[in-house]
């Protein structure tokens, strides 16, 4: 799986082609998408530029599971990378002739479309469209079930390298429901690669899925436990139409156990930051005090997540034009030995 | 409340930052509005030109309420000015996570969005919104309740000021049901501010608020009264879905007593014209022959709306790029100090 | 018909000013779209190029009947035209106020619109918003009821040219519902005036028109004979939604009887080319093995189609200009005069 993922998303030279999972990319690729994203946002980190490495070329929002928040920050980056960008709405159009998805995702390919941005319920979808259905065409994955959200993940390394300088010597606290998670696990990668010092997930047994230890992060049942001495606290959003009613009692049940406040905040380092990948439930998974309080930068997740969008659609078409480049080049020295 | 319109529109060197109502706005700011729609109109006054103006810059258009003709509009506008455009179904959207709006707004704000341009059926949303929600955002009002709709009421000013050269003598009778309309608020303070010799409104006792004098208009219930001599005629649509049934008995009641037809035009000025906000119930508030007839304007009114939403989008990005320019020039001298 | 067709369609001078239907269309204009298209496909035919044509031009999609495939490719075809686009989504905006379909119409136009791409599910709808609703706008039909479907034709054209090397001495075969479909139509009258040798219709007598032989067809009604020694096979799309069920038994039968599979494609040129307008019905009007085989150039159509509409809009859009330049030279010349 590791090398399924490695080969389909970097060209035989190293650079990302497609960027469907954080498993298996190394840490170079990581940090030039940081070191990319970087170069977008302003000296002040508030505004991001724009630029014209897209021009001409036409980004696909193919969305099978609606999410308008991630759909605008992805429209958004390929509009300020000037690419053209068509958004698709699956749900009216997909099989309503009875076409079939993988016909429909070739004629898009055929359309001269340079890049899909896909979202699906089901685990694994973009990475089946980047390996059978349209291998010409550059895949980011915004989402797939349970699976990964790699985006999400890196805007957060990123909010993560901004705020704290690097990773070295870093504790960070992913807090809620683990179980459910493709960002919990699309983190936990990141954080591997990119050299934190220490990951814990922090729920009830329920939300922690039994073998996650094999990830190499400490688990904590026990908030306090958890939140000791972090650096970095991520709240995650508790999923409420994905989860099982019998696993968790009620909100406020869980918010007195892991709900973020300021009280529950003062065992963290003095100078730790509270991130959520939002939308975020206030008086659920965390309080409003928190949120909106001098250790959020819950915003400011928002502002650099346009700029690592923009890094990574702009170093897959990179990459899928040095590959064609060396694939003409191949075609003519063809020709010239016959 | 005419202090509060007038601080949050307009910054300390009166430059336009937010464009939320007419009232309190001075006369130069509502000429200037007219002068650089006048810039983006070809001579013949039928086609309406390009310009870079917000290259670069992001305009989200949030439609609370729906009306596909004026997001239109102002989705032409910011093309039209070469910003990127965002359209954002908030029906579908806002609440379906349980995200609040206030949430949602500082997100889209977070997205590096530069402009809001919004509806809304409560009267006031746009001024919240400019004041506690988002205030680094430039808001345009696209109509808000009974309360107001600026740019609607500015593109009737450009468009009485290129058929009859200004204001000075003028007299206008604004038809129809004054009660519920955000247009006919809106068009008198414009009217009053750029000078209108006499601001007639007409229309049966029960559409006309009590206290309208006040504004300094004269109240006609007679059709025939109210027209007489007329320069400009102004017919208000039939908001048949917000009226109390009760308080109109029919459409054809209606018509027969205030519905605009060629006889009855026959007392106004022999060159007035006559305009309609659009869209138009024919055969209810105005006959087609006059509709169609050598005294309306009313498809010029929407060719001038595009220059005049692109004027006012232009214009208070340019108060918002002065303030900030100002704001880092304290930051820089505060640093010099120290 | 015809002369009515040919004077709204094309300008004095004889450029293309609509693009409405092939009937009356001269075969230099048809030409004229082919080599224009070619200008905008890449020398290996797999990308297309961006052009600045149609910058500064507004280009309103006006989508009566849904489609997102065709909209899509229109709407990628405007882009790369550096056009700005506006979608109306018209099942919701139209009539949802009580406007009239002509009022909403002329609305669009004053808003400073240049061209309208409108589907519509009456035959004939485009030719009279062309003629009576908006004669200043540049009118191209995305398909009209059973009446014409003309870009899909002139993709299907430029595909046979490109493989082909051109028309003289084909035998082109067209399979299936000849009767519902739009696409045969348009298709017959380009390749009786780009000059193919034979042009078959082949079908169950039930969805053959009475009198299709006066277009200049002949009519096979077993499809062993229709596609024997043919250059071309185009398999029509089986209209489910718009075929009353009594004229066909079942779709296994209708494949059982004309479907196309390899055996039977035997018959054919051993260098026929196979087509389909698109979304294909797997295993009822043709099989995978043909769909996916060699034969088959259905997705090349679709990438030809984005040219073809590029050069269609932007042989509109100078036909408009040209005739504005000699309209604005006549009024010159009528003032000099006076």
């Amino acid at each position: 799986m590791t090398d399924s993922h490695t080969s389909i998303q970097l060209t035989n030279g190293g650079q990302l082609r497609n960027f469907i999972a954080l498993r298996g990319l190394p840490k170079p690729v990581l940090e030039q998408i940081l070191d990319t994203a970087a170069s977008f946002v302003d000296v002040g980190g508030r505004e991001i530029k724009n630029v014209p490495l897209l021009r001409g070329k036409t980004v696909v929002n193919l969305f099978f599971e609606p999410s308008t928040r991630t759909r605008s920050t992805f429209e958004l980056a390929a509009k300020r990378l000037s690419a053209d960008v068509l958004n698709i709405d699956i749900a009216r159009s997909a099989t309503s002739k009875g076409e079939s998805l993988m016909d429909m995702l070739r004629n898009l390919e055929a359309m001269a479309s340079d890049m899909f941005v896909v979202r699906h319920a089901d685990s694994g979808a973009p990475h089946y469209i980047a390996r059978h259905a349209t291998p010409n065409v550059a895949i980011i994955n915004a989402g797939d079930g349970r699976h990964a959200h790699p985006t999400q993940a890196m805007l957060d390394m990123y909010t993560i390298r901004h705020y704290k300088g690097g990773f070295k010597g870093l504790t960070v606290a992913i807090v809620g429901d683990i179980l459910h998670s493709r960002v919990a696990r699309s983190q936990i990668y990141a954080l591997r690669t990119l050299g934190a010092a220490e990951i814990r997930v922090v729920g009830p047994r329920t939300l922690i899925p039994n073998d996650i230890e094999a990830m190499g992060v400490k688990v904590f049942n026990r908030l306090q436990d958890g939140l000791r001495d972090a650096d970095v606290v991520i709240a995650l959003r508790l999923q409420k139409e994905r989860m099982d009613a019998a696993l968790l009692p009620s909100e406020s049940e869980f918010y007195n156990h892991y709900g973020l406040n300021n009280e529950r905040l003062t065992v963290a380092h003095p100078e730790a930051i509270v991130m959520h990948p939002g939308p975020i439930n206030r008086g659920v998974e965390i309080a409003s005090e928190v949120a909106d309080g001098p250790h959020s930068v819950i915003l400011h997740q928002v502002t650099f997540g346009i700029a690592v969008r923009m890094a990574v659609m702009s170093m897959c078409m990179g990459g899928r034009e040095t590959e064609r480049a060396a694939r003409r080049q191949q075609e003519q020295e063809g020709q010239d030995v016959r």
